[in-house]
């Protein structure tokens, strides 16, 4: 009996970006919201030919309850803009117009709420994105903790973009550069380990490095910010169902020492690590080069790689390349490693 | 030196809708997201002429965190589509769209997550709206109260609404129904009280009464829903800084008996409590009685009355008549009148 109220109840990682949490998404959400829309299951909603005008709107949200609210290389306001907006640029968008949707805690020191919108502020001007409405709401001391920002996001694109060019075995998978500093920078932050780590979330907006990929090749097929349950989730949420499976080669995949250092200490695989600036991308093998310099030419892009590649078999799962010369199936996180790290 | 530090922080009522609240707004948010469209501080972002589409978007979010989750009329998912749905509807958009963030508490039993859900896609269905984006988030036991819930929405319109129609001396003002019910509702289903009171939440999507309003007039000049601070704090946001003034007469103003019982009892004032399916109407004198008996046909305005005018003097304040004959200022709500109410 007792466990069967406990599995009725909401845990840690129902939040935290693998199995339960897509698992809790598939049975309820898609179930009750049912939708053609909905259903296609990407970082933002795609509306065709938005209002018969011909253009498809993007249309997303996030959420964003960071612990702490400061953490090297961000802070809970960068991450609220760069979220919402990679999750646009990475459908192909223009990310334009966001909402600010704000709950406090009362006794919330004013000088934080200002640091955070500041940095709300700044983010969204290099994002180029406007802020164009809000709401706050005040909940009683412990009802909340301090600040929890929404924001939803709306761009254009022009029709037909990647989204109907279909992954074949061959495509080559690429990443724009080291992984897992967003999850270690605020594990490290929380302040639970003794060791000083050098590491800085990798928090940025990335449009304007996915709209150099866009100009040099037509062969984009796919494109996901890889951020809570880091880049094992994001390649399991590519295979689940698919008729092919993908191949990471370990040691391709960037990846700095302080980090690697650093996961080691704390007992985590950088792999399910979250990334807030990071763009996991799957081109046509022959464009693969030329978009691999593209990105290298970009401050965002410099330590781009390719790190694998879409295979036959096995189909729907993802297979590490390990250095020592091993293979082993890279599964989505399950359990609640690293609760609020965005 | 206390009082100053205590000045610094956030108090519950920067969240009721009253004067903190906008005086928080104008100071900090208003000043750092700066920008044209933000700049017009109506309930919902309209964007003209949106990446060229030669049709208006409207934009809007809000988050909710009401107390408690299910009340007489309601509850916090049809609430959440229905207080998101309506900010559009009012700036004259047809709601096509919503995205839904959900910032759960650790512990909560997976049933209530599923009576808001199945809430929130009924009262969609109903609206006409679809929910196409989602995002979820579990924060520690005691981080959060159970579920809170923000909605985006976005809606078309055809450009030139009534944005541009000057409100003038003479224009009625018209609401579709009995102030007050959802705020009582909701302080009511709190239980701290020893009454039973027999008042439900107002709690409706406007959508539909509002299509039948624009159909049979040109002359609507403004339209917004009186939420969070009441009647007497949207009619102080229309006249805030405005060269007319408003009167409105006590009587006219429909009140039920039990919300009017309630309100004494509590020591509330109807005109500051909550409204959910309200819609205040300013329009031209002349188009008034047919609006008017448009909006009595449909189920949503059969109590709908004209309950005053705009002014010539006092500009910039809201006036009632009272029912024995004096006149005194209804100023905006201020103070910590009801905190979590929507």
């Amino acid at each position: 009996m007792e466990e069967t109220r406990e599995s009725r109840r909401i845990r840690l990682a129902h939040g935290s970006g693998g199995k339960l949490m897509h698992q809790l998404i598939s049975d309820l959400f898609r179930k009750k919201f049912h939708n053609e829309i909905l259903d296609r299951l990407s970082d933002s909603a795609v509306i065709p030919d938005f209002a018969e005008t011909g253009s498809d709107l993007c249309f997303t949200t996030d959420s964003y309850v960071v612990d702490p609210l400061f953490f090297p290389g961000g802070d809970i306001g960068k991450l609220a803009v760069c979220g919402t907006v990679n999750d646009l640029a990475v459908e192909g968008a223009v990310p334009l117009y966001l909402t600010c949707g704000m709950i406090l805690e009362e006794g919330l020191e004013l000088e934080i709420l200002e640091r955070v919108t500041d940095s709300m502020a700044k983010t969204a001007k290099e994002a180029g994105v406007k802020i164009v409405a809000g709401d706050l709401k005040v909940v009683e001391r412990g009802k909340a903790d301090r600040i929890f920002i929404n924001t939803a996001g709306v761009g254009s694109r022009e029709k037909r973009g990647w989204e109907n060019r279909k992954i074949a075995p061959g495509d080559k998978i690429l990443v724009n550069g080291p992984i897992g500093e967003h999850g270690v920078a605020v594990m490290a932050a929380r302040g639970n380990f003794e060791l000083e780590m050098d590491v800085k979330s990798d928090c940025a907006a990335l449009f304007p490095l996915v709209r150099e990929i866009v100009k040099v090749s037509g062969n984009v097929k796919f494109m996901r910010d890889p951020t809570r349950g880091g880049l094992a989730t994001t390649l399991n949420e590519l295979t689940a169902g698919a008729s092919f499976g993908i191949e990471i080669v370990e040691e391709e995949v960037p990846l700095t020492e302080p980090t690697r250092a650093a996961c080691e200490i704390l007992g985590f695989d950088p792999f399910f690590m979250a990334n807030e600036g990071k763009v996991i991308i799957v081109a046509a093998k022959e464009d693969a080069g030329k978009i691999l310099e593209a990105m290298r030419v970009h401050p965002l892009g410099k330590d781009s790689r390719i790190i694998g590649e879409v295979t036959e078999k096995p189909a729907g799962k993802v297979i590490l390349k390990t250095a020592i010369g091993g293979r082993r199936i890279l599964d989505m996180l399950v359990g609640e490693q690293l609760p609020r790290i965005c």
